[in-house]
């Protein structure tokens, strides 16, 4: 297996592996839903009866990134735990009890031709996911486009290869023991830069792509992507107190928000507070941060009111830390909360706190970004939180999907017209 | 206005209009459904009371094209004429009364955590159209970004400069009348590439580029632009006549689907026959077409069953002849009709022609172009006819908007999300 995962494929067999993904895309789009959860299942079980063996080949690619010096960080997100596969398995179930979004009829009407049209729900094709060594990507990714109806081509970290090929062997063997064509999850353990721009010039054999990763990766694929691509840019999200907020509820949620999971991208990384409540608030807020070993970056009106916080620096507004760090400014109201969010946010998720519906209204039809949460986390913009399942990541582009993107985001629309010989 | 249209502006110029567009693009996001109402009927009221004075700068861009040259095909979609602009002031009544789709909510549930999630349909912010010179789609593109909340940056082609910088006066004259920032329509009448290349890299101030014209153009954005773009590629649209087709119908429908409007994108391209109906159609079929003046290539089946054809080439399978010209063969029945579709369409528009309703259905599975018709012309793939009202034009790829894009394809849904504190 150690040669297979060293391997780097010719272009040629790169153009083939693209050419058979295509042509299993149309078969997966018209498997009817029980075969689909069947498979799904199936991968489940063996995964979860397998899962030693799994995570025998991980510790294999964990050693090797050790060696190569990876930062920890990294490592840990390679790693595989009992817990990680149980949880993934569990995941892959909860796809396969949720409803095939294919074949749904979203509008239909007789126009004034007679003729009846439907706009029904379709898979988009193929799906070309490129991700870090993050190895129970794999597994999700192909749960979520399989459900969809989409074949998918996946291109994980190098670092993961050993893991990921051993995850792409007990898909391939459910989907054919099911009978289905395994090239609908073609698995590409290990590219050259080269080569992966090559992929993303494919545009006739792939309908999307979608990178998943830090900010470097997600601006290669938007370069050489002649395909469209779903963007996930960063995640520069902010709670503004509004006056009339409840503060008891503005200390949980500024603190929370920052330190549930400062590393993820719907974390808080910037609290904008009302100056008329900045004098009761800011002190209590940034003891409260400093308790939960938050670092807290504020401009100067904000910095006189508290000895716990560092005087912000120039690039500390519209920054993602993914850490424990948190900006802080005093604004004079809605509208300079909301030219501040303009100027420096991301569209990803914008909170409010506050006891005025009308205020929450004007926040939210004002800031139009993926997600404006009223009275509650940041980190609700997210997938399962909102309802939709499992997700694939989240969109701050405001084509196609916009936030979360799960099943229903992994389709399209299309026309299906009858009629009985118009012409025109 | 000759000085203008001349001028080619400065980059700065250029990064100025694109913020400009950016900052009107928050204004327009919010403006009620009435007050934009009174914009697009202000607009057709203007135009149409000046129609005169359109035509008089219009004569001007027909006069200096024809000296420069411009093909009589071009020069007929350069040319306004009393028609064709009451035909658009209609059009902009018509999107006065559609139903605004901003703000609507498209879908909402509690979730577990007891948030009230609402998913809201919003502006996609600013959108740049790159057109050729047909002045008066500058009158459509606005009329229907402005209804769906957008602002607009509108590149038309340098040869209508003339028309194109009149017609931006009457937009702007009743923006600004009624109170809003005139730069919710920017209009760019004479970019260089250079510059159009500048231009479709301001990712920051331009959430979507739609290309609309020819082959080249359409490669030209898709090739520079770094924010996403819709597409529209080549229509090379099917009818396939099964076995147990109405050969009258089939008559009808071929004939006039390749007649009525050779040029357009929906008209058909190619006709594949069930060879057991071959016999009887393709003689009467190839007989029709001739006397309505359409060249037939054929292959060499359906050629031995007409003196009315000519031998098909090796490209005239997959080609959008956009003239009085079909592609015809032979086909062994529905799995070989689809093959040839898979390998030869465009995912524009494919119709079957069936009297059996589980033929209909099997075709409109396995072919997922944007829009199957089952007895009736290709050309219903239309906004007007399948009842979206105006469309900006019809995409083909299935990202974001597949098939004619209306008002609601200008649109994307973002997430409102209530709670009462709830943290995570």
């Amino acid at each position: 297996m150690t040669d297979e995962s060293q391997h780097t494929p010719a272009t040629s067999d790169l153009r083939q592996a693209a050419l058979a993904a295509r042509a299993a895309s149309r078969e997966v789009a018209i498997v009817p839903r029980e075969y689909k959860d069947q498979v799904l299942l199936g991968v489940a079980e063996s995964v979860e009866a397998a899962a030693p063996v799994l995570m025998m080949f991980n510790t294999q690619d964990v050693a090797r990134a050790k060696e190569a010096g990876l930062p920890e960080a990294k490592i840990a997100r390679l790693r595989l735990t009992p817990e990680s596969i149980s949880q993934c398995v569990a995941g892959l179930r909860q796809i396969a009890a949720m409803d095939d979004p294919v074949g749904k009829v979203v509008e239909e009407r007789t126009v004034p031709s007679g003729l009846n049209v439907q706009r029904v729900r379709s898979p988009l094709g193929v799906i070309l996911m490129i991700y870090e060594a993050r190895p129970l990507v794999t597994l999700d990714a192909f749960g979520l486009c399989f459900k969809a109806g989409n074949a998918c081509i996946l291109k994980g970290g190098r670092e993961a290869s050993q893991t990921n090929i051993a995850i792409s062997k007990f898909i391939h063997a459910v989907l054919e023991g099911c009978g289905h064509n395994k090239d609908a999850c073609v698995v590409l353990p290990s590219l050259e830069r080269e080569q992966t721009r090559e992929l993303l010039g494919m545009a006739d054999c792939i309908d999307l792509a979608i990178p998943r990763g830090g900010a470097e990766l997600v601006k290669f694929v938007r370069e050489h992507a002649k395909m469209p691509t779903v963007q996930h840019a960063q995640g520069v999200c902010h709670i503004y107190v509004h006056e009339d907020a409840d503060l008891e509820m503005a200390l949980r949620v500024c603190v929370t928000a920052k330190t549930s999971a400062p590393a993820t991208c719907n974390a808080a990384e910037c609290v904008l507070v009302h100056a008329k409540v900045a004098g009761e608030l800011v002190p209590r807020l940034c003891e409260a941060y400093r308790e939960a070993g938050v670092q807290v970056r504020a401009e100067a009106r904000a910095l006189a009111l508290t000895p716990y916080a560092e005087p912000a620096g120039d690039d500390d507004f519209g920054r993602e830390f993914l850490d424990l760090v948190v900006a802080l400014k005093l604004v004079e109201g809605m509208d300079d909360a909301i030219a501040h969010v303009h100027r420096y946010g991301s569209d990803h998720t914008e909170a409010i706190l506050t006891t005025n519906p009308a205020a929450a209204d004007w926040f939210a039809r004002h800031v139009q970004s993926s997600c404006v949460v009223i009275n509650a986390s940041t980190r609700f913009n997210d997938g399962f939180q909102l309802g939709l399942g499992a997700e694939i990541g989240i969109s701050t582009s405001r084509v196609h999907a916009y936030g979360p993107m799960g099943l229903e985001e992994l389709t399209t629309r299309r026309w299906v017209v009858r009629g009985e010989g118009q012409t025109r």
